[in-house]
């Protein structure tokens, strides 16, 4: 697997765990959560992944990295965080367009990539209650934006009033994932995915 | 992870792989069944399973194996497909139901299980085209059961004429699947899960 191209810790790590006064390096963060990046990719699970791997990796001192992350747990939420890119905003006109651009900012080339590393980690969410929290963590600021719009559309009248919510979320969101995980079906076509999906979601399957 | 109780490769293992006229031993057959099973699910990866780990743990000769198996992936093939179970038969008298009746099957105890190893392979999936080609030889046919009764749901007017099933097929099996393996979105209660996500995408989330 090749290593993602741009990392910009500075816009997606999110919560910043920086202590007051220090001075932050921007490059040797990178070149960290790069490092979980490619010991992720390279097929080596999550509860495997030392402190002292990520930092012969990356080529910086253990102590670098407990600099700005207290533990290994701290560096994966950040890890996974800017791994998931800046928090998507809808744009409010209409909820088809929105779920669209949601569904499509979790099918593009990065995403794909990052959808691997994904596979990676999900043994070890499955094992592990921290490991799931951290998680969760992450992604349900992102549930969250989807969530909106779906009650964005329900308020509007765009959706019907007994529109099961964290159903929808599930049907947008898990098909998705698995097509950006293994493509789990090869003859659903790649392009105009999002909006083929959010139609059938929104037009129903009933004649 | 515990152990699967009943994993009957009789009933289950599909094609049979039997020489013509060699004497079959279930119980070692099932034996080394389990051994992959337990193999994977221990969270080691399709990939590092060897013929010799398998034998050790089924407590049977590498020779018992390859009397039955030619290689690995056949091993695999035949895992996959007991892990599975019998082919699902659908009823016939109303695509709903049996809509309903295959996503149970999907989420049954045994498949929670079965989705907890499927992770485990998803790596080596997404590795390997071989694996990738073993899998999606396991899933076609059960995928086709299901194309089977959304085709009939279009015959009969149930289904819009225009729906499209290779999409449909993933819109059922994604939520599922992702449920299956880390309960995805924990808002989503379990109970009655394939009912509701039958009539959800169904009926449409437009108002």
């Amino acid at each position: 697997m090749e290593p993602m191209t741009t990392v910009s810790v500075h816009e997606s790590a999110g919560q910043d765990r920086k202590a007051p006064g220090r001075p932050r390096n921007a490059q040797a963060d990178q070149a960290i959560i790069q490092a979980v990046f490619d010991l992720l990719s390279s097929g080596q699970s999550a509860d495997a992944v030392s402190i002292e791997a990520v930092a012969a990796k990356a080529g910086v001192g253990k102590a670098t990295i407990y600099r700005r992350w207290p533990n290994k747990e701290a560096l994966l939420v950040d890890a996974v965080a800017a791994m998931k890119g800046p928090l998507p905003e809808p744009v409010g006109d209409s909820v088809r367009d929105d779920l669209i651009m949601l569904i499509s900012a979790m099918r593009n080339k990065r995403m794909e990539h990052y959808g691997k590393i994904t596979m990676c980690l999900l043994p070890e969410i499955a094992k592990s209650p921290e490991m799931r929290r951290i998680y969760q963590g992450v992604i349900e600021p992102r549930r969250e934006v989807m969530r909106g719009v779906l009650r964005r559309g329900i308020a509007t009248g765009e959706l019907r009033a007994d529109l099961d919510v964290e159903l929808t979320l599930l049907m947008l969101s898990g098909p998705a994932a698995m097509q950006n995980m293994v493509h789990w079906n090869p003859q659903v076509p790649e392009d105009d995915f999002a909006e083929h999906l959010v139609d059938a979601i929104l037009r129903g399957a009933a004649a």
